[in-house]
């Protein structure tokens, strides 16, 4: 990407959010655009770094034999009301809904309806499951509490993931694949996230467990041992002889450990059991001929709360300990390196186009004309490109300063060097 | 994707939709599931081969420098109202709203206003454009004549492109490198997009063009010459002197050649001018200081409707000249191969399971029990996989009877030479 071409100017940060300045830069350097309460527009590369978690989270899936496919948003009420579930939404408020002439509709707050009608129409035997669908797609709910810019928006991206098998232990299987492509997806982008045990809420299951990121800025609080690196639901504490429970489900003889701590739910998994084929009457002939509700299970990973906690993780600060922007991971980042050439020197523009090409895409020229070197360095750091390649007087021709972003490790490469290592 | 754990049974496809008939075989194999009229769900190569289209898009625009990024589709009715749309719109009754205690919305049929405000926030001078920003993203209306599945439904795959500059010379230019994008485009693709100059509709610009591709279930009617693979809008017939208009305009004395054709309007760009920047008052800073309005130009391109061009365009029909399925181009194929090996025989079901882990993600291997290999090639077929890999009696074992569903031409082959050749 030429800078001079993508529409943005230098970026001003002051004053950051005291609550969430991570996110606070994102909008205030133009990379996040509000439009109202829980509303935003992505720029570029915030958009390509989510496009990346997609990727990812699809490779993830997919390797444990998921099927991808793309359930609507927009959703008659009649499927809803098929599951009992239209007028608990309606009275919570919480659903967006759209009146027209044709009919009753809601922009979608989650799909177990959907990919119940999705399977009736497909899964009519034995035969043809156990099989997981998951979809990834912009979800909707009237969010009065919107929080924390990516965190609970009026709109968020979510994988969402429906497995549908013959009976409790086949659930149990695909519950397991799920959950061990959530762990992969976690090694791979980077972030340390909990498995911890967790109440149902209103999804309606019997087992289910959330997937946390320790964060301050999240709004969930977990008991957490962090030498264990594992974690509880608070709820636990409420229930009656809990010390007792803790011995016997997790042969944890000692709480102490445990303290509480902010964590940002990024992910959850449920099993559903029978309950949306029951209610919606979906069912399969089994070996036997006779019909059988399917076990479904149902998977989410809040992708745009992913995002957040990628560029949480990625703060970089100065020397006062002042957030000043960030170093994505290199594997994450869809810009790795960025270019700054002495503007007025016409031998290092030429060479700084050069290794521009030889990026093939994958990286950023900052060819604005009237903006300093200090203050297109500053710049680099918002953006979060994790490689900066300075080629000022400081270095001979064919030479470039390349700095590690992350951790301000200084190098002085040729134009090759740089290409193969980055 | 092995077809045992897809979810997809034996596909059964009759009586076809005489005006739909090659959409009608998506649906009626469940490669399409409808949830209400204009709302259908994507099966995974359908949504597959769409995201194939979105990548192709993104790459052909990203060459001549446009910028994604990503703007709300939840819209609220303020920035309507600043455009002065808003009740243009609801008057057509084509808007899907929301209402909700915290204000009005819309599900975006467009992004002219989103846009805006995401410039008003970046290009406050001369030195920030110009600049082209583009999205893909699903768009809404509340459609009441729905058409042919994925022609014309309440929800739609939209690129859509929106260039600021300073001058009529400097739109000119963007518009210029957009349209060369678009011929690039429909080139990879391989779909035979005829320009033609149109009529403005409800955007209000001045200069238009909309990119259609001759097709039977179009609903436009245009003027086309096959020999010269030029076509002219209908309306120029109802122009007073149309003759003298099109010897000056077009340099055509006789337009006999031209015959009304149908035709599926797949793209539309348009030199919007100052309108936007005008009524929502959005301006930049020019060279000599002044604030003066962008020019703007606006592209889109119907990506679902492309969907369905291709498979109107990959239809493959039997002996008697009856639509059968599709033969997908390879390039847009998400699975270059079916591998059908039969069942029975432990040595040929071993070395499919080989060639299908060769094939690293871009093979479907069809495993499914109790289904006849006669079955499982016409499935094949409805799925539009482009090569076919039979593993039967009629080869020796270590080789493969590969067809090339679209002409029909069949090689015996060993699974190395499979891998290599696809």
């Amino acid at each position: 990407m030429k800078l001079s071409q993508s529409g943005i100017g230098t970026m001003r940060v002051n004053n950051l959010d005291e609550m969430y300045p991570v996110q606070d830069i994102l909008l205030q350097s133009g990379q996040l655009v509000q439009y109202g309460t829980g509303i935003y527009a992505y720029s570029n590369i915030v958009m390509l770094v989510k496009r990346t978690l997609e990727r990812i989270i699809e490779e993830e899936l997919n390797k444990v034999g998921c099927i991808e496919v793309q359930l609507p948003t927009l959703q008659p009420d009649s499927i809803w009301k098929k599951s009992g579930r239209w007028d608990k939404y309606i009275e919570e408020g919480l659903m967006l809904t759209v009146e027209s002439d044709k009919g009753t509709y809601c922009m979608a707050p989650t799909a177990e309806e959907a990919v119940v009608e999705f399977a009736r129409e497909k899964l009519k035997s034995y035969k043809h499951i156990p099989v997981t669908y998951y979809q990834i797609g912009e979800k909707y709910r009237n969010e009065i509490r919107t929080r924390g810019y990516l965190l609970r928006g009026k709109s968020f991206l979510m994988m969402d993931a429906y497995s549908f098998d013959s009976d409790l232990a086949g659930l149990e299987e695909s519950y397991k694949k799920v959950r061990e492509a959530y762990l992969k997806i976690a090694e791979r982008v980077g972030l340390k996230i909990i498995p911890v045990v967790a109440d149902n809420g209103s999804m309606g299951g019997k087992k289910s467990e959330e997937f946390m990121f320790i964060s301050p800025i999240g709004e969930d609080t977990i008991l957490y041992d962090e030498k264990s690196e594992t974690a509880l639901n608070t709820e636990i504490l409420e229930k009656e002889n809990y010390q007792e429970y803790l011995k016997e489900e997790y042969g944890i003889e000692d709480i102490s450990k445990y303290s509480k701590t902010k964590a940002i739910e990024l992910g959850h998994i449920f099993q559903l059991g029978t309950k949306y084929s029951e209610s919606m009457n979906v069912k399969f002939i089994d070996k036997d001929g006779k019909e059988k509700p399917f076990y479904m299970g149902c998977y989410g990973i809040g992708v745009s709360r992913l995002l957040a906690a990628i560029y949480e993780n990625s703060v970089i600060k100065d020397e006062n300990g002042k957030v000043m922007g960030f170093s994505l991971p290199k594997e994450l980042a869809p810009y790795k390196l960025q270019i700054i050439p002495k503007m007025e020197n016409e031998e290092k523009l030429k060479q700084a186009f050069e290794l521009y090409e030889k990026m093939n895409g994958k990286a950023i020229i900052d060819d604005r004309e009237g903006i300093s070197l200090g203050a297109k360095i500053k710049d680099c750091k918002i953006l979060g490109t994790p490689y900066m390649a300075i080629l000022g007087d400081k270095v001979e021709d064919g030479k470039v300063e390349l700095e590690n972003t992350k951790t301000g490790e200084k190098q002085i490469l040729s134009i090759e060097e740089v290409v193969k290592m980055i």
